[in-house]
């Protein structure tokens, strides 16, 4: 983790939820909004910084997935792969932000080319990961999937939570 | 901040929110679950830990409040008491996990007497700072108002958002 290696490179903000609606593409003159969901899992929101490379992407992804961060239906804590519970991860520039005077400074996010990259191949494990569990588990498993925000995109959500469970972590 | 003055001994999640609705009472066998709502404006996820002590409450709510997070109608960024916005602080002990293993350990959060008294104070705080702001504003001031969660409960939370604008903040 960050503590043990310097200044970090990618901070998530993790959330527990009973469902979560999240607006992929606005509304358009000729076109209806667009929107993903997801019923019982995690909401990811991710941010990456200047430093950030492909390389803590497998680590990054295995941490949140496998860390007992969500509570089972006994109580008991439990990943989010062995709820089983899907994914929704957010894009979230705002993450990066530092205080300068009574506004907001984002001078420390990746760029924006490289942070797509980044964003892109942060799902795509997400995906590897929930999917390979869930075909390894039993039935209850076959509903669980990943969904995600469009990267640059105003992130209009709509969270319903048993109790958030917020979690930090920098990486 | 807490970059310049060694380990924090606070840590604030600001979420924007269309609305946001809390249950500060559980449903028991002879009443149902009681909740608080409010409409436009922020919520604060809150957590103290070891170390924190009431000399810092007034520079922490007067710089949440101030800060321009929010968004503006007209689409620049505004502080929450600039808006004006409403308020909904929730104590979320979560924030100070630390992983060990595969589990979160949170062993840096402040004793359970402590923090309840943090935790009304800042609450307190920031009835007075968004009160006192609202009655030296104009008309479209008079809704706002600060709701919060019950310290030590399960914070079931329901959020509409227009982008959730998440922002950590360490103290």
């Amino acid at each position: 983790m960050a503590d043990s290696a310097g200044a970090p490179v990618a901070r998530a903000v993790l959330q527990q939820c009973l469902q979560a609606r999240l607006q992929v593409e606005p509304a358009r003159e000729d076109s209806e909004a667009r929107y993903v969901q997801i019923d019982r899992g995690m909401v990811i929101y991710i941010c990456f910084f200047k430093g950030a490379t492909d390389e803590i992407l497998p680590k990054m992804v295995s941490t949140l997935l496998n860390l007992r961060l969500c509570e089972s239906p006994s109580g008991k804590m439990a990943s989010v792969l062995e709820l089983p519970g899907s994914v929704l991860v957010v894009p979230q520039a705002t993450l990066g932000g530092k205080v300068k005077g009574r506004a907001m400074q984002y001078h420390g996010n990746v760029g924006k080319e490289d942070g797509l990259r980044l964003y892109d191949t942060f799902v795509a494990l997400c995906e590897k990961e929930v999917n390979a569990s869930a075909a390894a588990s039993d039935a209850n498993a076959t509903a669980v999937t990943v969904k995600h925000g469009t990267y640059g995109n105003r992130q209009v959500l709509t969270l319903d939570t048993n109790g958030p469970y917020t979690h930090l972590m920098d990486f």
